[in-house]
């Protein structure tokens, strides 16, 4: 029923390495870096910023891919961070084909969370909807750590990256997505 | 009343290095780096397939466990990295000694997610259990990172891994765990 | 509208190597490692007791950044995990400003999970806030991966770690924070 642990060591052979063109954060002080030939585990690092959207649950795992997709080709063992730099905002993974479900879940979360009179909340400055907005991000929470498995994101059949705007005013958002492996 | 931080670099003193027998996912070009003597952060990951369980929340640290333990026990410092490939059933930490904590967590779940007559969702062709089980993949999430600390998870005492089954049929269910550290 | 992935390799420039100061777990058997001149990924792990707070959300990044800031600055591009010991308290990522915004949370969980006599619980003996808080510690989760770059934590603008105590009594809370990069 299982298979078994595959293990990576430091060392990435020469068909594996990443063929990405290196960006050095800091040129003065990362060439050193950038000239090793050997290749342990690498560290890949990008923020991406996301068209605004409309209040509701986004699939978003073909604008995150079409980001990254490259770069993970030099993966074959790894983690793939996701992380939304905003409080009124969330991500999540959840079903990537029928878009019912995303409606469904935006259904869900204007049930749980009240909005306008009918709701308690004392930080009401910035509108109705930025105090449920606060609450339903910490609800689904704002980043994701995914498996990466030869060179892609190791999720299921079924499963996407939804981006969940909270907010009636859409705004562009940002992700910084962190690899790691070898 | 904090300890000092405990700093790693990335070579591994022979003592810690990993005794279990490595299996090169690809062994054609992965035998270059297996021979590799020196030992630098190490990568493992593993396609876990858990029996079917009935809907509710059960205790599943002793499966994984069994099936990552003896892994684990190479690394000094690191992380596990736990996700579930599904997007109708969830990964939680919860307490690990009292059943009844699973059972009010699973009243408490149904309680808050509406199903059958009473509930508005569009996406039901999957049954009227499909629709909740997606809100409730979101509400708890499908990933886990734990601390690894001395060859061990470094969970508090009462924390458990808890796979919480949201759909009635049971079906079998895939975890992909990532074991990463030094 | 987006910026170019940024690749970092297996070896550290001296310019970025920590400057912590270096407390092996281990004296025996890390000596080899702390000798390394070369300087790969690094590691490093610290479990911070934070001193008891009442039941509500508490924002704590000045707290965990006092204790790791410095370590942080020796890292270029990586990582922060930060993950709660316990099952009746979580850890969330919401505003760091308007601390209303942590009233209206507690509120909002108060609402959404029974106490009392009104509550379907069978785990009880603990107290009547003791299962509402295993349930309100799965809803918002034990534990955060950060992104850094460039030595900080990086959060957005408007970003901070929450830790939510969700007992009545309040206890002292063990957080293990892991970090890892380059």
């Amino acid at each position: 029923m299982q298979s078994s642990m595959i293990f990576f060591s430091g060392v990435v052979p020469p068909a594996l390495r990443v063929r990405s063109v290196f960006t050095p954060a800091n040129p003065a002080t990362d060439r050193g870096s950038m000239a090793s030939p050997s290749g342990g585990p690498k560290w890949a690092q990008k923020t991406i910023t996301l068209p605004p959207q409309r209040r509701g649950c986004h699939l978003i795992t073909s604008k995150i891919l079409k980001e990254i997709g490259q770069d993970l080709s030099g993966f074959n063992c790894g983690l793939a961070h996701v992380f939304l730099q905003h409080t009124s905002a969330s991500l999540t993974i959840n079903e990537n084909y029928d878009p019912d479900v995303q409606a469904d879940t935006e259904t869900f979360l204007n049930t749980i969370v009240p909005e306008g009179r009918s709701a308690p909340w004392r930080h009401t400055m910035e509108g109705p909807d930025d105090m449920p907005a606060h609450i339903k991000s910490s609800m689904f929470g704002c980043q994701l750590t995914i498996p990466i498995t030869k060179g892609k994101l190791g999720m299921g059949t079924w499963q996407g990256i939804w981006l969940c705007e909270h907010r009636d005013a859409p705004t562009a958002r940002k992700v910084v997505v962190t690899l790691n492996g070898i």
